[in-house]
């Protein structure tokens, strides 16, 4: 038996060693166009940056290696250019000779990956994508041939990888311009969490520019759709990427509603000779179990290991995904899982809102960090539909404990149960995500009635009166605009002096002190909401909502 | 309406706090035996070693600003003497006047936590506990008393606080010996993972004698039970504490099985006007199901929030515990959650052990650090019966991981399906957790024979043959007595030089190779099984058996 594997990175090599491991006896190919086969892909921006210092590190395997201790056939810088499902074919050129074969095969394991979406531009500023060694290796040679001076690099597209580029040619000491065609950095986050990304990138000195693209490009420059001529000696492009189902498609595969290849819970194409796995193929989505595209490397690696089991005889059952993703900004770590609220009011699905501010760990002790932590729950049955967390310290970790707890179906009030890690250096006593739980378990029971950020001011032209329950210090530091200070510590004594028989909101800093001013106040039958997150939520989203209007306007 | 509540640390003050943002009206008042109430008492060995620099950061709330935030009555020095339960009335002492008093109740709260267990000592030489601010006073008035040299202290006991004192002490700059009385350090894990421990310990030069005790002292210095004897200016004692139920005992209420008060899951004893919770108080085990100590702050948090809950009338039963923990010792931290391979042999439990040796991130990436990772699993239906992890950054995320998927009921197979956050600095496509998920999931199908350390011995006695399936230069540097060198990439063209028709065991550093190896050489007709956790592990668990053969011995 004979399985042919079409690329040879995450999920094509996955694929490959896991079935020699369940296979002694498989004649196995690997076929990829590229130099290099289960390389670094995910490490490639730090090789920018420097952070990787050595080449060699990016380079996990060789054919050479595979073949010693896996028996794999692999065959660097050939091309499958076309797959004749009826003979069980596949036409292969090599990229060195351009000599052409046939290769046949008993499964096939397409792992094609993604191909870069790239935006077009006149050729007078040397532009790449950061896919490839090929690109590092160019990207670093233009870096270097910049002397006396900072490099002028643009960046174009502010999703995951696009950030890193910036994080880590920030760290080569270039001038970087951030160009996104969207009103925001990080589309996958919601306005008010992406607002600190914004902040911190440009507190670093990364010129962002949104709500604008790359128009065209003069010696040196590259000039943006709304007009601005920039300096540029590289264009960094991220603009995003699409399924590469050019094979799949000509070889009359069925795609799926995202265009990708639509496969089964196996990893089997409506073939069942073939199998594809990675970022060219769909998934099951976890919160709304309709296909769906993540372009992670985790589930490249464990579908192509499904593949693997699949084509040996132990079939293991994919899970649908839930598209958790992290990445580091600047000294900012910035992560989440599942959806977000904006994917959930373009779906019109009804969901609740949570926005806490808790910290890396116990206050108490040195280095704590506060995070921003966004919580998306069912309101029928307080399953958690997303996360997203900003910050430093510890961010990874929240984010990895709500994603299990999703995986497992756990309520978002069970969260306040789990049982976490506590020694002051790394937690609290109620962590974070416990504090999290609590919210959402005083939401579901109503013993709480939040209001969000941006129902703010339609609460206040109805009539509701803004209690700033903080100290008259941190009232004064900045405040949100016709709220009134009346400190939590004097509620118990002062409240008479609110005007009666009208709605109350109350906000602290971060939502905590303004939950017991609220439960306090509707104690003593005021109608009372507490603004969720507090005054940093409704400044990240005042934030986010004005840069927005202004871009509008401008 | 009236509750009392007794203890105003972690449960108490959780208990009030919540009650009062659930019942504006309940008259609540806080008896405190201590001067201090809410204090950081995770904190104290901290600011011993002055991480913690601020006595103030200790102190968390005070009686005034639990007056002014949550119009509670909080009685510091105030020590509760009696429990009349006909007439729902407690005696109190007010320790600084020496005035008694009754303080009628509807409902009573008991949140009395543990006493130290003390080992009888001659006065000699200072003795502390490491439990109150005024323990840290005392302590740090002792080293600063030290000068021109430094402070000999010894610290006995070699639990989570004892070697949280031992780090601080280091900091300190204290010439540190650790007593314990048992054979290893940290008793709650496996003598295999305690190894590491004991190393981190005696590299930083801390002087650790295990099974033996103190037996005496005189000036300046303490006598062990093996006839040793230590110049000693402080002793700190954290050899354990056992509930303190005297009030509870004295009021005719409830004991379980272990000693704590017995209550429900609603956290009520067997007087419906009495709830208890914290570290004197019972919890019901999740692996066992059967009744438990566990002393946590968190615990002790939920279960004072249970109780307002159910005196409020929004009852919230009680998840089981699973003993979750966490400790860092001078660079390296230690986790662990459910239970231990012993505590599992020692009830007869069938288990099936898995070590790994994952780093924390991705290993091309600067800084990744190793980590040993013990899965301990229910061979019957895969759950996930316990974990224990040594290493250093990010072993707090993974024990945080594992204990919601055990919490949530995943199976340890399932772990590895979990969409854990990647990107090359926080962590690997195939996170440290996946792995273990993979690990379990190939030895429940079958895939994978492994052989535990312990076992080796047996394994070669009776004719097997070791392999080391490392590089030569691996094998040079440090191999198991007895074992052959035969490296992965050369077994396939080698292996007939294998002793056929006999059992071989493989074996490499950490198991991963060792399992390529073993599918291998399993599927040309061996009877092959895979040394679990390959060298590392091995070399770990023949530390501590030579350690505690030598004490034996000796």
């Amino acid at each position: 038996m004979r399985t042919l594997i079409i690329g040879g990175v995450a999920g094509g090599m996955s694929a490959a060693t896991r079935l020699r491991r369940l296979d002694e006896d498989m004649e196995i190919v690997v076929l990829e166009r590229g130099r290099y086969v289960s390389f670094a892909n995910c490490g490639l921006p730090y090789y920018v940056g420097g952070v990787i210092s050595e080449r060699s590190s990016l380079l996990l395997q060789t054919p050479e290696s595979l073949a010693a201790r896996f028996g794999l056939d692999v065959r660097v810088e050939h091309e499958a250019t076309a797959i004749d499902r009826e003979r069980k074919v596949v036409h292969v050129t090599d990229l060195r000779t351009g000599r052409t074969s046939e290769e046949q095969y008993d499964h096939l394991v397409l792992a094609a990956g993604a191909a870069a979406t790239r935006e077009p531009l006149a050729g007078s500023v040397p532009t790449r994508t950061l896919r490839t060694i090929d690109d590092v290796d160019a990207i670093t040679a233009v870096l270097a041939d910049v002397t006396g001076r900072p490099a002028d690099v643009v960046v174009v597209g502010a999703g995951f990888i696009g950030l890193e580029a910036v994080e880590n040619l920030v760290r080569r000491g270039a001038t970087v311009t951030l160009v996104q065609r969207g009103a925001q950095v990080l589309a996958p986050l919601d306005p008010e969490m992406a607002a600190p990304v914004l902040a911190t990138l440009s507190s670093h000195g990364v010129d962002v520019r949104t709500g604008t693209t790359i128009a065209g490009a003069e010696a040196g420059h590259v000039l943006l759709s709304d007009g601005t001529r920039l300096a540029a000696d590289l264009v960094v492009e991220a603009t995003g990427v699409r399924p590469a189902t050019e094979l799949a498609v000509a070889a009359g595969l069925r795609l799926g509603p995202t265009g990708g290849v639509a496969v089964d819970e196996l990893q089997r194409t409506d073939d069942p000779a073939i199998y594809a796995v990675g970022d060219g193929v769909e998934k099951t989505d976890h919160v709304g179990g309709a296909a769906t595209l993540v372009t992670m490397a985790g589930l490249a690696n464990r579908h192509g290991r499904a593949a693997a089991d699949a084509i040996a005889g132990v079939p293991t059952p994919a899970r649908p995904a839930l598209g958790t993703a992290i990445v580091g900004v600047l000294g900012s770590t910035v992560a989440m899982t599942g959806w977000s609220e904006s994917r959930l009011r373009a779906s019109d699905r009804p969901h609740r809102v949570i926005h806490t501010h808790p910290t890396s760990h116990a206050g108490y002790y040195p280095g704590a960090e506060q995070m921003a932590l966004k919580l998306l729950v069912d309101p029928a049955d307080d399953a958690i539909l997303g996360a997203q967390i900003v910050g430093g310290d510890g961010v990874d970790k929240r984010i990895d404990v709500i994603a299990t707890a999703m995986t497992a179906g756990l309520t978002a009030s069970s969260l306040s149960e789990l049982e976490l890690a506590y020694a002051p250096q790394y937690g609290s006593a109620k962590d974070a995500v416990n504090l999290a739980g609590y919210v959402a378990e005083n939401v579901a029971r109503g013993v709480t009635r939040t209001l969000q950020w941006h129902e703010l001011d339609d609460a206040m032209t109805g009539g509701a009166t803004l209690i700033d329950v903080r100290s008259p210090g941190e009232h004064a530091a900045g405040g949100i605009p016709g709220s009134r200070n009346l400190p939590l510590d004097e509620l118990r004594t002062r409240h008479a002096e609110l005007p009666a028989r009208q709605p109350v909101v109350v906000h602290c800093q971060v939502g905590q002190r303004g939950h017991t001013a609220a439960r306090l106040l509707g104690q003593l039958g005021y109608d009372v909401h507490n603004l969720d997150g507090g005054y940093l939520t409704w400044s990240a989203g005042t934030a986010a909502r004005s840069a927005d209007r202004t871009k509008a306007a401008g």
